[in-house]
């Protein structure tokens, strides 16, 4: 079940070995760690490698853990409760290698100290790519287009879907100053958009200030409002049925966070109205079922929840990984650790 | 069929009335003439409007371009043969609210010495736009993702179409330096991209001299290429099936130009084959047959041929045409004046 990769091993300063566990589901081990990468974790330290899946087994948790130091997730993986927690003795540092990390770990975990860190910073470039690509498609009704075409209407009839908007210029409406929506902003703003932004927590002095409107005048007075906020309690059903509803005719909707930030039937409704368009990343139920009403509406674009999995984004996370760990064995300070209270705010 | 417009009239400087015959057809001419723009186009001299489509027949022709010094086309619009322009002794200028001109203005025309001037400087950023909003759904398999959500396939068949890539650090070739092209590789490098350009009239100085290349290297080592060359007898078939055979495995095809550069059979089939995905807003029939080749295939993203038609551009084309025929009657030099020549060069 667990295997030792052969690719080296590194030892602690004082001459003691460092066991590193790398537990991250194979279909994706490669796009994270490719060969230079997992050379570069193995410099330091002895790397296991196994399944996590297969660590749901408590004993075979227990022995898959013996002696690690160090280890690493993604996505699968138990949750780390007192009773894991037992089993890992010797487990000094958490990395996890992707964003989103509560169902990884709980009061039992915080209450043990034990750092953790996250390469969440590794997904923000590529979820803010994914939103930039769905606002220039829905400004243009590149999706509407297709779809007709691909549906057996006539030239003219597929041409006619209303006219097309380009981005410089267009009023864009950014819901979280989060890291992804930031970067959005910056990429918006360098083709031309008019950007404002709505989060209640952008600090005085930050250079969006200038920028910040109330959430329901910018779902009045946007051409597209994108969402980069994080899941939390606060924004728990935040763009409401009455925040949808202010929404001019022709508005165009991005969602490329998460989907308990909306009302996702209020959405539904406008978005089957053909009064407002959508192109959607997350929905309340994923896996979205093969006859879910999302699937026919031909003026929404769908992704199955890929945002933040490109190839770069994968890369970028395996080398965060492998940096963190060497800031935590040299004893230098994280770049990426995460506190509980953290965690509250970012979703 | 024709009728004044009843919004005003502008005199020469000595006296006499300007005669301005604006020919668009209905279906675009609010879109291009808004109306603080028709104000001030009427302004300029007494305005007359005829659907361009009644002026097919001589007759008609003759009446409505009776006393006409300034002609505004767009499409649809006879061709200034000698016949025709027997038929208009008064008209000094032509103005050409849109992009491609050829059809309108043949040998006899320029025989004239009259001067001529196009607004296709307005539809550049607009072609440029959606070519980028193309680049990025190829790279992020967006299109691949969203036919498959739309054509019954289950969740995880839909994400596993391969992965996907980031614009930032891509690979672009793009193949000509036209406006179009120097606007979208503009906004492609605000975005991060690495862009080369194959065009040999790019000359010395120009700042894009450092990034040419070989057409072939451009094909066999961009992640993405975008075609923005005009059509013209050189252009013709540039892209041929050995050019397009030299693209790698994943290599993104984007053409927002014309078809005729193009060996539009070559690429259908590399594009079946899965091996290469395409975005496509001009084929080599239009319009498009209901059961064309290009339509059923899930690789591909179509748009019906209106790269350049945005609510903006066709604003920016009207006013243009408001500023060109100031000058014209103001006796300054034209901004977006042709020659035959000029014609040649840009297709």
């Amino acid at each position: 079940m667990s295997h030792h990769l052969g690719v080296g091993q590194g030892q602690r300063p004082d001459g003691s070995h460092i066991r590193i566990l790398l537990s991250v589901p194979a279909a994706e081990r490669e796009a994270f760690f490719p060969p230079p990468t997992l050379h570069a974790l193995a410099a330091l330290g002895e790397v296991t490698e196994c399944e996590p899946a297969a660590l749901h087994d408590a004993d075979r948790f227990r022995r898959a853990l013996d002696g690690v130091h160090v280890l690493v997730t993604a996505w699968g993986f138990p949750r780390l409760d007192a009773d894991r927690l037992r089993l890992a003795p010797d487990l000094r540092f958490v990395m996890h290698a992707a964003s989103s990390i509560q169902w990884l770990v709980n009061d039992d975990f915080w209450a043990t100290g034990l750092p953790v860190s996250q390469a969440g910073a590794a997904m923000a470039p590529a979820v803010a790519e994914l939103s930039l690509g769905f606002t220039l498609s829905l400004l243009r009704r590149t999706h509407r287009h297709d779809h007709a075409l691909r549906s057996g209407h006539n030239w003219a009839t597929a041409a006619g879907t209303g006219r097309a908007r380009e981005i410089s210029g267009a009023r864009i409406g950014v819901v979280g100053a989060s890291r992804t929506g930031r970067h959005y902003i910056r990429m918006a703003r360098a083709l031309g958009a008019e950007v404002r932004v709505h989060d209640p927590y952008v600090p005085p002095g930050d250079p969006l200030a200038a920028s910040t409107v109330g959430l329901r005048e910018l779902m009045e007075t946007s051409d597209v409002v994108a969402v980069h906020a994080p899941a939390t309690p606060e924004t728990h059903g935040m763009i409401g049925a009455d925040e949808i509803a202010a929404m001019r005719d022709g508005t165009r909707f991005v969602n490329t966070a998460r989907p308990s930030i909306v009302d996702m039937d209020a959405l539904f409704d406008v978005v089957a109205s053909g009064r407002i368009d959508a192109a959607l990343d997350v929905f309340d139920h994923e896996p979205l079922p093969v006859d879910d009403r999302w699937r026919g509406l031909p003026n929404v674009l769908l992704t199955p929840h890929l945002a933040g999995a490109t190839s770069d984004s994968r890369q970028r996370a395996g080398q965060i990984v492998v940096d963190e760990i060497r800031r935590h064995l040299a004893g230098e300070p994280l770049e990426h650790a995460l506190t509980r209270e953290d965690l509250a705010r970012m979703g």
